[in-house]
This record gives structure tokens, sequence and C-alpha cells, in this order.
């Protein structure tokens, strides 16, 4: 016998009491007197009743009080990527203050993923995606429920999405590089488009499927362009974000008759990798090199030395997103996140 | 109209392919021809036939393929509690490896604990418990799908379980620290019990409904009783694992006429916040007393000085709780992994 078959009715009429003082025990016990409140509560033991279901009103309203966060990298993305985990934080603590669950939604493969985003049981999804990458709003479109990309630079207007201003903060840490009185600056970017990493042009770069990278290019230029520096001479290596590519970016730059005495690095992720190649080579951070990142993951933080960063408000940004998603997310929503330039160790005024 | 209602056989017919090349089509292309191949997905793509379903066959075993992670902390503690993330990436990896998906299931509400568990579409699940608390256990037993609680010392031995060897890592820890030279030392512990902290007597100890913290007592018990410490006369202060409790239990260690040189801290999140406590009060570690943790969680590498624990194998606890469930984990299933000393900067030999 399923549980969810017994229902208050049927335990308080087992038990002799009325419906009211049924309800009672379940909900307000102290006004109950103790042989009817151990009576009834023997006999919804005994049917296997668990009390009355606290979602009731919610679930008669259609809602599973659950959000569905979704990613096309594996599941375990959301918990080794320092940026996804705090984003997590701020996404779990809104969630736990209107009592709300979680699935973790993901797959690098396309079928899988509409299976498991068709399949979730939730009421929304927050999606963390990349503008380029149009996959993952076109499956969750299908759903019909409300959903809110945490990234801004879709060309569709009407995608709800939240983010934060990638132009005006890479301008401001272009600015502290070059007030700083650098002058020979490289950037390591993050990808223009899928499964490419090498130097890129300025083509390659206007052809950018991925917003966030070319607005973070487009800001830290209009920076350096303030304190004439010529953008169009500013070498820029496009990485995967990751340790491998960030490695060969670093040969490249190195490798060359002027290497830079600032590096741009469009995630906390890159620059922090850069540290350790640096290290490596025994090229001095900030002495030689200064190194510059974006994001403010709390691991900027603790690295030695400690890194200068543009920090996004990430744990508000996953707040926001849920709670945008709880209320109904419209089909305009949008929000813009102003960020912080974080000056610590690893930028200083160049050498010569 | 649902895609769910189109079939792989209403496309074959619609193209006037037979069911198998239809099928090819989709799982081995290279096979059809082009000509074939193209015509047979415009015809799924306008019938809005997404391809064949990639867990078809585990459907129809009753599966989803999709393991629920339960505890009754906040969701946030996924995110935010060192041990707990370590063992998600282990979880996830699992996940990741057998193509299943997760679902965070939480509540401190019993009821909404218990619609949580009821309402998961999962094939089973992975407990976050500890042991003297028994209800994750009763409300997932009802759902009678495979699960495997993430700690040994439950007394019913038919409860699925993964762990370590508390008694022989903790023995290992006072023998380090008895073995530096160290007499006076004190222990800061876990909970023996709920919403409970202060001095802790060894009726306090023996009485404890959590095993993790008794059996750790008992090991540092029996390490120090080998080099001759009275145990009876060991200062146990009973923390909740949280900063305001371990900094009340240093207050009292070094408010005693004869305060320790070492002090054992039963997790690292406890030795953690002593290494803060101590560093403001301008006590020296391990100069002035030494600390020890435990768990192993990746912050203790990091602290200054790098932190002295008994590392537990914990992101493969959660890879094999994960395979265990996905193979169906008897009732008889149980694994006990050993932990391992790691010696760091935070003890030394006492100053006199």
């Amino acid at each position: 016998m399923s549980n969810k078959a017994i229902r208050l009715a049927d335990v308080a009429k087992a038990a002799g009491v009325s419906q009211g003082t049924a309800s009672n025990v379940f909900s307000r016990p102290q006004i109950v007197r103790e042989e009817v409140r151990e009576r009834v509560r023997a006999v919804a033991k005994e049917m296997g009743y668990n009390g009355p279901d606290p979602r009731g009103r919610m679930l008669r309203a259609g809602k599973v009080n659950a959000i569905g966060v979704v990613t096309s990298e594996p599941l375990s993305y959301f918990f080794n990527d320092p940026y996804a985990r705090v984003l997590m934080e701020g996404i779990t603590e809104a969630c736990d203050a209107g009592g709300a669950g979680i699935s973790l939604v993901s797959s690098q493969n396309r079928e899988e993923l509409a299976w498991n985003i068709n399949s979730a049981l939730v009421d929304g999804f927050v999606l963390f995606c990349l503008e380029g990458d149009s996959r993952l709003i076109e499956l969750t479109r299908e759903r019909t429920l409300p959903f809110v990309a945490l990234a801004l630079g879709f060309e569709d207007q009407s995608i709800p999405a939240i983010g934060v201003d990638n132009i005006a903060g890479a301008r401001m840490m272009a600015r502290h590089v070059a007030e700083l009185g650098h002058r020979r600056v490289a950037i390591l970017s993050l990808p223009f488009a899928d499964d490419r990493f090498g130097p890129a042009s300025m083509d390659d770069v206007h052809a950018a499927i991925y917003a966030t990278s070319s607005d973070r290019i487009a800001g830290y230029f209009e920076g350096l362009a303030e304190f004439g520096i010529d953008t169009a001479k500013v070498p820029v290596f496009e990485t995967q974000n990751d340790g491998q590519t960030t490695r060969a970016g670093l040969e490249y730059l190195f490798s060359q008759a002027e290497p830079p005495t600032a590096i741009l690095a469009m995630s906390d992720r890159i620059a922090l990798d850069a540290l350790d190649w640096l290290r490596q080579r025994g090229i001095k951070v900030p002495l030689d090199v200064s190194v510059a990142g974006f994001d403010g993951v709390p691991e900027a933080a603790l690295s030695s030395p400690p890194l200068t960063t543009v920090a996004q408000p990430i744990a508000e940004i996953g707040r926001r997103a849920v709670k945008a998603i709880l209320d109904g997310a419209s089909p305009g929503y949008r929000e813009m996140l102003d960020l912080e330039l974080v000056v610590r160790g690893s930028t200083a005024t160049p050498k010569n």
C-alpha cells in the first residue's frame, strides 16, 4: 500500500476524531490533549501516514519547488571549477531561503542533455552558458518553464539573463596596468570560439561568438588606448581557459623579441596557471612581469603573490538568478551587475 | 504535438526507409549513404524527432539514471563545506563516468525532507549522515531504493555504508604527537550529541551517539596511553564543528593553569579555526603549541602553517558510494577505507 493513498481524513476517521483535531495533531500539537495526540499519532503510524504534505499548496499550484541548474560541462564542473562553485553557493543559499531543491542537469552529449532537461522535475532553470552556444537556450525553451541565462551577451534580447558589465570591468583593469606605467601589454584571452587556441588576429576577435570574450577585449583596448597604446599591436593569445593552452600562450609571448611587462588574463583561472608557469621559469611576479586576472574567485586571494583581479559579485549573481526564477522570470528579464577592481600583489610598476 | 509521441518507426515510415536504416542514421551515420541520411534527418526534424533516447534501455528497465544526494543540512552545505565539496567531486566524477544525473536533496525540516526524498526522481541515494541521527536512514528506507550511508558506525549492520577506519587514524595522530614529546595534550572534539558544547566528561564520551566522534576519541586515547599518558586527565572539549564553539574551547583550554602544548582537533575545520584564534592571540604554532587536524581537506595544505592532519580518501569515498548504488548496493554492503598521517608544519617538538 502506498503512503500517498492515506489521507488525513482516513487517519481522523480511524482514530475517531474530527479532521480538524487530526490536523492540529500535526500542525499545532501543543493545543491537542496528550491522550488524543498519542492516539492519533499511533493510528497514523500504523496506517503509514507521514503527516500533511508541507508542499501541498504549492503542488496544487503545479509547482514542485525545485530549480534545475544546467551545464553542458560534466557534473564535476559544479564542484571543481572555482567560479562555478561560488555561483552555486549563491544559488543554493537562495534555494535554501525559499525551501527549494536543486537538480544538477548536465551532459556533453546533446541528446542526453535534451533528455535530462526534459525529464528534470523542476519549476525553472538556471543556465550556465556561453553566449555563442545557443544549444542550452534552445533545449530549455522547449520546456516552456522560466529560465535565466548566466551571461548577458546574447543578440536575442528576449533571453532572460543576468551578468556583469564586462566592458567596464576590463577597461578598469587596463587603466590600472597602464597607470602603473606598462606599455608592453599582452592579453591571454578566453576562447572566442570552440576548440581553438593560438595567437588571435583582429579578425578572429571581431568574429568572436562568445560575447564575454569580445566584450572584455573591447574593454581592455579602450583602457589601453586612453594611454596612447596602439592596440593593433597588443598580442592576443586565445586560450581554452585551461592550463595547457595557457602555458602554450606564455611560451608564445615569452619567445617574442620583446616579451610583455604586463599580462591581462581574461580569467583568474588563466592568471593562476600563468603564475605557476612563471614561477617554474624563474620569472618573478610582479618584479619581471605583472599579472592581472578577472572574476575574483576565492583562490585569487590565496595565490603567491595574491592576484590583482576584477571581482564579479559571483554569489550575488546566483542568488538573483534563483530569485528571478522563483518570481517567474519574464522574457524581458535582464540584470547587469557592476564589477570591482581588486588590487593585490601581482601587479606593480615595470622595472625600467 | 509532444516530441515524445514521435517514434523512430514513424520517421522511418515517413522517409520511406526501413527502421534499421533510420536507426543507423542516428547511431552509425557513416554507414548510411549521404542522400538517405539527409532525407531521414530532414524528415525527423520536420516531425520534431530528436533522435533515439540514449537512455531508452535503462528507462525500460525502470531506471532514470540519476542519484540523489541527501543531507539534513541546507543545500549550501554541499558547496561551502570543504569536506562535502571534495566528496561531491568524487560523487560527480562517478556520475559523469556513468552518465548519471544528480539531485541534491536537503532540508532541515523533517516533513519537508521526507517529501523531498519521496519525490526525488532517482535510482538511489547517497546519504550524508551522522551515525546517531537515524532520520535520514528511516526516511530513505521507505523509498526501497538502493542507498549508501557515508559513515560506518551504525549499530544496525544491515545499513549499506562506506567510511574510514577512524580509530586507526586517530591512534596514528596521537602517536605522532606523543612521539614528538608532547605530554600535555588536549582534544577539541566533534559533537558527541546535538546542540551541546563544552568540557566533556568521560560519561559524555561514553554516551556519545555519534560513532565517528567516539571512535576518534578511542583512537586518540589508545595512542596516548601507549606513551604512558593518563587519558582520564586529558581535557576534552566538545565543539559543534564551527568557529564559535572552537573559540570557546580554546578560551577554556588556555585559561587552565597548565595549557596544552598540543591540540588534537577532530576535524580540519576545527583545526583551521584554532589556527586563526591562536594567531590572533599571538600564540605561535608550532613553537608554543602544536595543532593537528583530521580529514585532509585541500584547505589544510594552504593554511599558515600548513596543517598536520589525518587524510581521508575523500573523493574516493564518493566515487565508491556511487558505484555501489549504480551496482544496486545490497543491504550487506560495507566498505572501510584506510587513512594516512600527513605531517606538515603545524606540529613540532614542544619548547621544554
